[in-house]
């Protein structure tokens, strides 16, 4: 409890852009998110004051921050599993506690439950040795999709092979891995949930993602020309997982949409905290997933997650290639002076090229103007080019 | 600049609730308000990293502030002029600037130039003796409205006074004062815009305020059946204003409808500043006064206006009268479970009777029951008692 403001404490562990859009959703709420971050130019820490600096590897750390919080949660999945437990152990309440988180932190563990519950998952097979990887794709054909068990993202740790030799290097490495057909998909999906402790579920609008390099650069809600019946499919699948697997919080359940005749979804990934595929709700939505992530973890009732547009898409912000780019403090001039609808997300993070430093969010009524309106302000913001050839000088398109 | 960010840094003078806003709606420019504050568990520094102590009266303590800022701007009007003037002789961006902000700050300034403006303003006069009130009083009637000039909100040092012998008191007291004609007005109105340094000029609708014991209790966008030649009006008007004054940044403009056969529009007061009247537009359009206001200090081109529902209604939080109100955080937990689309805004304020610590806003289709959700909403908030006697535990409506 805050003395000064006589609410919970919630603390989350990580500075990244999901821990600084946390505090900005939580200061409505009257909190202030505190955060244990690794350095103090991290995306939360340059916004937030309450923050202990520590590695969410370090137990002692972890115990020191959590024991100045009501409630701990994440900004990402890699504080280890037994630390989790360790902080439960001495009384910490932590959500999502590790017997859920352990389904968004390890891909064979999830994979393994999820066929259990008979959700749809590709064929699968944990991979200790060549032999294994042989004998997958002897039986499911190649090529197939090789994972990293624990510690990917971004398209990071997973690999497309073709053969055992493909794989050769990877093999090698000694890294815990299993393997999956390739699911031949017709595109992906993302069905975002929230559960409380209570057991009170929400569901926002089902999305489309769109991916590049592995990286998820568009996301258009509601996911266009989805049926109904399919959606609805989704969202039971979400807060059915949300619920069996005891998750709380927000819960994304990535999906392929199949040309399959059954149910046409099939699972591929988890994300157990707020994820990109939610981040059009911050202006799409009543309730936006990182405020309903805070309501969640404080077990207040969920807010409506009804969506404020026909469509809403959000394209992210990615770090320039080109090292002589012009400012983004030039780059937003320019784009509030085209598109004064447009909302604008940004990190605090130091550009790299491809590195996620921002997002862009378009609402509007019809999909292909606000993909294309959102597409170009994210693509200027990352480059400082318009990809159409609007002159920013004359107002004109080339 | 802020070497983390490669963007300019914004300070703002005062650690309120209004610098509380504004740095939330800042993070989502790549911003971190920097604030310069009383104490650390005023509603800013609650959840601002970046906090000077010291007073906005200390001319040391502003010119070390302003020192880290590229642009100064402020949470409330009590920073007195000449430090201001000395800032910008100094060479430091304020905006809004000294001349400008003297009108929100001394009425008597702001009158006498919104006379020359030829801008509808009540009869008014100096008072500097009790023979200046009397002759006011008996060309225009009794009673009037003593005002003091500077240092005024929220009702304080406004006083309705009968006679001379009313006002024996506030004449002795030495405040300087002026004396205005009792409006005889249908309702309060407040036209919101926003001004950029290159000279854009941006406005919500018009809003409908409604005031008890001189507090805003309830703001209604728009104001409900007012004609659109009155609104036009009412925002060419705040508009003009803006211009003429030199405003940048937020300028709010208090307006009382009257049944006079002409404009019908009288100015009541001018803030400079995110205003009370312009909370609604967090949730209720799609860019709030907040992100307009650093938008405009920073030169940024400003954002859309377009309200996101045909109304919205916000209502005030006022702190508990009864000593023994339920918590605050369970107040919360109810109000969520009753309405899952009501938008809170809690300001990490100690409760005291009557202190504005909070807001809530309710968006729809129809005045009536938007109204009404509002009212009970912010009743239920500050009292812990549902004004319409729903039963927390039952649902039922006695």
């Amino acid at each position: 409890m805050d003395p000064r403001t006589g609410l919970p404490v919630v603390g989350m562990v990580g500075g990244g852009q999901l821990a600084r859009m946390s505090h900005q959703a939580a200061i409505a709420l009257g909190q202030s998110l505190r955060v244990l971050a690794l350095n103090r130019d991290e995306p939360a820490p340059l916004v937030a004051p309450d923050v202990d600096l520590g590695a969410h590897t370090d137990l002692a750390a972890l115990r020191e921050f959590a024991a100045r919080c009501d409630v701990v949660t994440l900004d990402h999945e890699h504080v280890p599993t037994e630390h989790l437990r360790a902080l439960v152990a001495d009384g910490v309440t932590v959500h999502p506690g590790p017997d859920a988180l352990i389904h968004a932190q390890d891909k064979l563990v999830m994979r393994r439950r999820l066929a259990e519950l008979d959700v749809p998952v590709p064929p699968f097979a944990p991979v200790e040795s060549a032999t294994d990887l042989a004998d997958f794709g002897a039986t499911h054909g190649w090529p197939c999709v090789l994972k990293a068990s624990r510690g990917g993202y971004d398209g990071k740790g997973i690999w497309v092979v073709h053969s055992v030799a493909d794989a050769q290097a990877v093999l090698e490495s000694g890294t815990p891995l299993l393997v999956e057909q390739l699911v031949p998909m017709r595109r992906e999906l993302a069905a975002l949930v929230a559960r409380s402790p209570f057991g009170q579920g929400a569901c926002w609008p089902v999305v489309e993602t769109v991916q590049a390099d592995g990286i998820c650069v568009e996301v258009i809600a509601p996911a266009p020309d989805l049926t109904s019946a399919r959606a609805d499919e989704a969202q039971r699948l979400a807060l059915r997982l949300a619920d069996e697997l005891g998750v709380v919080g927000v819960l994304a359940v990535e999906l392929f949409e199949t040309d399959s005749p059954d149910s046409g979804l099939v699972v591929n990934e988890l994300a157990m905290r707020p994820h990109n595929s939610g981040h059009w709700t911050i202006d799409g939505a009543v309730t936006s997933q990182f405020e309903q992530h805070i309501r969640a973890v404080l077990d207040y009732p969920l807010g409506a997650t009804d969506p404020r547009a026909p469509v809403t898409v959000m394209a992210n912000v990615l770090g320039a290639t080109e090292p002589d780019v012009m400012p983004l403090d030039e780059r937003l001039h320019h784009l509030f002076a085209r598109f004064r609808h447009a909302k604008v997300h940004i990190y605090g993070k130091q550009e790299r090229p491809g590195r996620k430093i921002g997002h862009v969010t378009i609402l509007g009524a019809d999909v292909a103007p606000v993909r294309r309106t959102a597409a170009l302000a994210a693509h200027w913001l990352s480059t400082g080019q318009w990809a159409d050839g609007y002159d920013i000088h004359s107002g004109d398109q080339t």
